[in-house]
């Protein structure tokens, strides 16, 4: 296996920073600014490995991705700071309310009625904070 | 808050039977199947709620269903059998194998590598059973 | 496999509004209605499925499936605000404080003693509300 | 706050063994003596906290315990080997097959159904095995 | 297998007093203290198995048990006051405040990044308690 | 913020390899060899931000590191294969047989019997492979 790496540190940083910016805009730079008391690494790495690797990759447009991560953070019902930002990204990158609305309860039969409704709980506070 | 349930609980069942072979194909007939001796009213709900209900709905089309499912099932980590399912419903609604895989890679992001690496040996085998 | 599935949906709804009404009381009753603005079908298929199909069912009494909630809304640890309900529910069906307090307490030897621990937090909380 | 502990470790471990050979039976002696090579304290530890400490307690018929233990275990989905245990035990203590069933199928609602389906697997495993 | 149990309850009982005294201070004190009401009996468990039983162990230093707790706690997800109880341990029994950023952060690996942020918030706050 | 990243991917993916050979040996190569058909690019992500950067980072060391990875992933349960992975990895970097135990063990506080026991039972598998 040979890597297919060429870019630097540096660019694959300065990717991750655009892909954050368009995929959670406000709500994704707080989180980076957030670390940068006690982990400042760790936003590094928040940019680049999700990032810069992960949402750049083709193959899987980002309206897909955002579907993919509000119903594994519904589904996993320990991440509710983490599915508001996502919930926010979905509609940022094209999502509406009702499909977000259908992956959560979706959920139901994957985790139970409980991860539902708690991911719809979250749902409802970030609609009204996002004016839709 | 009113009830909008016109069709009897046959026609719900039904549309569960139609829902699962089109989705899951002959691997969900063979879940049904499995219940008859243990629990044969658990393979009626199964095809009401998750199928005739959930599946069935307008608003998000069955391959952003199943973005979710795979996404959902491989972060969780304890659904296996389910996960193989999906994955084959994947591939029959239209998902081709490079999104799958996509969608299991993205996990390591939320689930952690572990929750990836046991998606991708889930998927790998599958894959070879359906010949793509 | 026949299904054995004769009333009709709207039967099957009002089944499922009385079971609620008879476990879970007016906190049921709030969860119902507070999916009214944000999914009102799922308000309807918590009603139908948990409610009018599960517990509904002959087979296991009220007390013995509230037992078993209780215990798994503890030992998942995703789930405070549906434990919550169901430590209301147990109390409505029959099950008497000391028992709560003994399947949460039996939970740490599952799901480990934080699971327990935050459990009968939930507990002692719903125990002032409801005056036992 | 005093500890009501009379009763010395001795008696402790005693109380033990006798509540897992009335619960889980061989099963259980199974499950103590294959922990003699590799962590021989810890099978003491088994003995003494879940079954002399918590089994042994008032408050909660033994049927009542394996109820909530089968619905936590089945509701975790990371716990097999130790969910046929206690469906052993279950049948042991009183359970009948109808009931473990239908505590299985509703853990459906509050963890999902693949949880639900797996957890029907066991018990059907479990089930053939017993003869029941 | 011989039970090498000779100290009676009541000395595993102050054992497990001592240890939590030493390693959790007064926010274990605070925990025990806060059972009294509802499951005075628990507190009795909570003080004998992990500290009379586990911690009191030799075979590991409590700098390596609270490294594992810490580990384990951030990556469950399920727990955020009692990994506040144990960032607290974890200066008590001399890591810095260094060593457990990275322990949260190394999370990130194995449950995904949403359980290491959330880790990491808890760690901000506890070491603002802690003055560290 | 700005990033101290002044090396190249490539000088990241081998430092990646150096510490994955260093910590996990043949085991771990296998895995990222598995990759090679289904995910090489995975295998590259999980050689650059695991192992090249967390595992690479100054403070903490191995020791400590896997003692983390041990606790998390028998806590988790999901995630036997890197369970045992790791428990080698741990032997690797000189934690000794029982100190692996202990660490297991603990894990009964925090996630319960059956994480400890599954645990157990991944640690006698793989003594016995290493021949310790």
């Amino acid at each position: 296996m040979t890597p297919n790496a060429t870019s630097s540190e540096t660019d694959r940083y300065e990717r991750g920073r655009r892909a954050l910016a368009e995929i959670d805009g406000e709500a994704g730079e707080a989180v980076v600014a957030s670390l940068a008391d006690i982990a400042p690494d760790f936003a590094r790495y928040l940019l680049e490995f999700p990032f810069g690797d992960i949402y750049s990759r083709p193959g899987l447009d980002l309206k897909s991705r955002e579907i993919a991560t509000i119903a594994a953070l519904t589904a996993m019902g320990t991440a509710a700071p983490q599915l508001k930002v996502h919930i926010r990204a979905g509609l940022n990158v094209g999502l509406c309310r009702q499909e977000i609305v259908e992956i959560i309860m979706q959920m139901a039969v994957y985790a139970g009625f409980p991860a539902a409704l708690n991911g719809l709980s979250v749902a409802r506070e970030t609609f009204a904070e996002a004016g839709v």
